[in-house]
Order: C-alpha cells, then sequence, then structure tokens
C-alpha cells in the first residue's frame, strides 16, 4: 500500500530561481493529503499532473506567506473547476477570516462544500481519524502560532489464511473473533493460534511534518518513533545564532531532533534562500543522524 | 528612451501548465511600474532578473485572484529582502484591508513606506503625475469593480539647438522662454522662431491596459489614440454568449474596440485557459484591426 510524500516545494521564504516555498503532497493508498501551500502550489500541482479533485484535507502550519500563500488560489480554482467534492482546511486562527475576505470582494461563492477546521497551537489535537489513517498536529516553537502534523496509520485487522481456514472448516460465525485476535478451539478441543490462522499485518508507517520551528524538546513526544521524519532546518550549524533569533531550526539540531525521537528516517528542507548548495546540510544532519536524505523539490520519498 | 511593456502572465484564472495569470511589467525610461500580480508573479520577477527595488508602483485592476494572489507574496518578500524604498499600491476598496490582515496574523511589519491608493471604479482618475509620465485609472465593465489604467508620456520642453544658439549670440536669460515656444528677434530685428531654433520632440507614446472587460464603448474615450493597446481576449467569438455571461471579451470583439479606439497598436491576451492555441485569437482580432500582435509570456514590446 503505498504511503509516500511528494515535495511541491522547499524554500523559505524569500523567492528563489527555479524553488518554491513549502509545500508537500502525501498519498496514502491514494488518499491524496496537501500539507502547507505556498505561492505557486497550485502551479506545481498541475505540472505534476495531480488532479485537485482526490484532494480532500489541507493542513496548514501557520501564517506566514511561505506556507500558505499559495490556498486561496488553489481554493479559487476548484471552484471554477466546478469541484462538487468536500474539501476540509485545517489551520490556525485567522485562515478562515482571510480567506472569507478574499472570497467576499471577489464576489466569489465557493460551491463545494469547504470546512475549516481551527487547529491549536498549544496542545495536540486528533484532526482526522478514519479507518486507514489518522492524523494529528502539535504545537511547534515558531514566532507565531504553529503546528506539526502527523500522520499514522491505523492497525487493520489481519488477514485470514484462507487455506487454514477452509482446512479446518471454522465456522464463519467465529472468523471475526479471529481476525480480532482470538484463537479457535476445534471440537477435539485443539487450540490453533491467532497467529497461525492469520497473516501477519504490515508494519505500521507514520510520518511527521515539522514546519518552522525551533528544534526543542517540547515536541519531541509527538513526533517520537515516527517512520518518517520532516524537519525543517533553515540554516547550517554556523548560523545558529540567526536560527535562534528568527526561531528556525539549524541542519544539525534536525539531526539531533531526529535522534532524540528515535525516528526511522530523517527528511530536511526549507533551506534559506542564501544557499545555492545543500550538501553541507546532508553532512551536517548526518554528522548526528546517519539516515538522513535532503528533500528535492518534484521527489517522492516512500513513508 | 525605453518604453516597453514585459508579459509576465497572460493567462485567465485557471492554472495551466507554464502560463501564469495576469501580471505586466512596464518600463518607462528605468521607471518600473507593476499592474496586476497573479499568483507567482514575484517568482516571475526572479526569473527575469528584475530587481523588485527598482518597482515604486504597483497597479491592481481588481479583486480577482488570478489578478492579486501575487501581491502579498511580493510586499511580504520585498520586506525580507530589507526594502527602505517606498511602494504605493493602487487598487480597489478591499485591498488594503485583505493585505493588512495578512500582515496582522503572519505578525510583520512592512518596514518600507507602503501607500495605498483606493482606485473609483464609477470614473476615471489621474493616480500619478511625476515629470516624465502620467497614469490614470478609468472604469471598466467587470463582474466586480475594475479598473483599466493608462500611461501617458508626458510633454517634454524641447532641446536647444546648441549651434544656433552660439551663432546667434542669444542671451542665457532667453533661452527658456524659447524652450517653452517663444522666438527670438535679435538686435537687427530679425526674428527666429522657436522651430529653427529647437530640436523637434518625439512624439509622446502612450499605453493602456484594459483588464477583464465585457467589451463596451463606454470606456473608448478613456483608451483613445494611445499608441498601444493591450485588451483582455478569454474567448473565440464562437463562445461570444460566454463573454457576456463572464463579462469578458472575444478576440474580434477586442479588435473592435482597438479599431473605435484608434489605438496605434493591439496586444490580446488573457485567453482562457480552454485554448492551447493563440492563432485563431489573432486572425479574429486581424480580420477587424490588422495591427494586433499575440501576447506571448516572457515577451517584451514596445510601446
Amino acid at each position: 500500500m503505498i504511503f509516500e510524500v511528494l515535495i511541491l516545494g522547499n524554500s523559505s521564504a524569500t523567492p528563489v530561481y527555479k524553488r518554491y516555498p513549502t509545500a508537500q503532497l502525501i498519498n496514502h493508498n491514494q488518499q491524496l493529503f496537501l500539507v502547507d501551500c505556498g505561492e505557486g502550489t497550485q502551479h506545481r500541482l498541475v505540472q505534476h499532473g495531480i488532479k485537485t479533485n482526490k484532494i480532500q484535507h489541507i493542513f496548514i502550519s501557520h501564517l506566514h506567506g511561505d506556507h500558505y500563500f499559495g490556498l486561496a488560489g488553489l481554493l479559487s480554482s476548484m471552484n471554477l473547476a466546478g469541484r462538487e467534492r468536500p474539501l476540509t482546511v485545517y489551520g490556525p486562527k485567522g485562515l478562515k477570516e482571510i480567506l472569507d475576505m478574499h472570497f467576499l470582494y471577489a464576489q466569489s461563492t465557493i460551491k463545494y462544500p469547504l470546512r475549516f477546521i481551527e487547529t491549536d497551537p498549544e496542545k495536540p489535537a486528533l484532526l482526522l481519524d478514519t479507518k486507514e489513517i489518522k492524523v494529528q498536529s502539535f504545537p511547534l516553537k515558531h514566532r507565531i502560532p504553529c503546528t506539526g502534523f502527523r500522520f499514522d496509520e491505523k492497525e487493520k485487522k489481519p488477514n485470514l489464511i484462507k487455506e487454514k481456514i477452509e482446512e479446518l472448516q471454522i465456522p464463519v460465525g467465529q472468523l471475526a473473533e479471529i481476525k480480532n485476535g482470538g484463537d479457535y478451539i476445534d471440537t477435539a478441543g485443539r487450540i490453533f493460534t491467532h497467529e497461525e490462522l492469520t497473516h501477519p499485518t504490515p508494519k505500521l508507517r507514520s510520518y511527521a511534518f515539522c514546519s518552522d520551528t525551533r528544534a526543542d524538546d517540547s515536541y519531541i513526544p509527538f513526533i517520537k518513533n515516527v517512520s518518517l521524519l520532516y524537519h525543517e532546518a533553515t540554516f547550517l550549524d554556523e548560523l545558529k545564532d540567526r536560527a535562534e533569533i528568527t526561531l528556525h531550526t539549524t541542519a544539525l539540531e534536525a539531526g539531533e531532533v531526529a535522534a532524540a525521537a528515535q525516528a526511522g528516517k530523517l527528511l530536511i528542507g526549507h533551506y534559506s534562500s542564501r544557499y545555492k548548495e545543500f550538501e553541507p546540510f546532508l553532512e551536517e544532519a548526518r554528522s548526528v543522524f546517519t539516515n538522513t536524505e535532503l528533500t528535492v523539490e518534484g521527489s517522492s520519498y516512500s513513508i
């Protein structure tokens, strides 16, 4: 089952030739989730041939322009395209007010069901809970209210081993219990364990998105043991002072966060526009967390 | 003296691969004016190597997203880049309110002097009057308040023919009068006309920008005799019904407007995303106004 993240943009605020501000598209079993929506995101989606109608949930970390200035355009274009499918946008206080004002002056009526859920910058919250996945927000440490997002696959009931079920002629009425973890005892009193009768379920995967933030212990519990951690790394450690002042993170610190969270793998991005080369970011993060990769715009990463 | 318009984007609302929404950069003698600012405009400016610090006036025709969703990002990036130079934004009621709300939630303080001038969608108005150029807004006919903009070079006093002045030993005290149109009478009573003593001034050039509008007689007086007219041509005439409903113009009608205004030349753009080929637009407009050209994104047109 597919679970991957496509990096639509990984640049920080100032525009750079051929680099786009933050936006990521998460695909879990063909369910698409957009995380942040910097200016130009709808254009990037078109370039990647992605049907925006397939996106039903958009998560916005905070209200700095490089993380959401593409949202009004995307929502408007969905409207022009005749979208009917509901859309839910999760973001900080103010986001709905801003978008409503755009629509008001454009005299636009959004014709598809558009729902806003306000995120809580103070404590973690469950935003979405489907049969297959759950999404939580958690507080980050930035200059304005800002949250990260964590996507966790939900535990699925194991599939029964069809041949065993037939061989033992287990009555249909007992199958649900076995799927739920129960054993089976046949008429002769023999015990067949749950494990014997079911296929092992694949390991549950998870993804955490740490948008703009000062590296901090406070959010480690919320990203603990995540399979793939995206963490911003705006500066190299030589500019740690600047990271402290602007409430951002250095590549070295991103590696330390990943280590503390015991993440499976670390992806870094949101490089400041002052940098032309990103290998030094990789080296720095890998010096404390080996399994690190740079995000490259237009590339997908398996979770 | 340079007077040209660079087409940064000429597409209508729905995003299209490799086409950008409306934005134009007018260069008059190295003074840069931005007209409309669709999403991605700041990125386009970077791609064209244009220093945004050189832009001191931005004109927004109306509050449909494809004409201004790039403005908040551009103003924010100017701030991040440490801009100190004043900037004036001219646009409809609501624009300042929307941008102020963006800055409020981003907790951003714009550090350069940023002034808003509200345009009047009901009657023409002089927006800017410098030594070299004046800019007027005029009402268009769109679904929401919308104005066009007209740029007119200002008359310059002619340069004196240095050799003549020296030959006749005209006293310095009389030169200003000659420049202002006066003749010169020497001590012998001979008359030397203004025309004999000055270089002819170059023909005054003008540019008019007709953003989204239904083709209409009402604004012809404001674009009369313009050297170069940009007029939207969203549809081909086969979709005239659609143009009427959406308050847009067909290529044929754009040609008719140019003819009625006795424009020197017509540029068309804002093609609907349904079209892949634009030659039919050109043919249609040329059938009524020969001196027509298609706008091509990234191209400059001399005024």
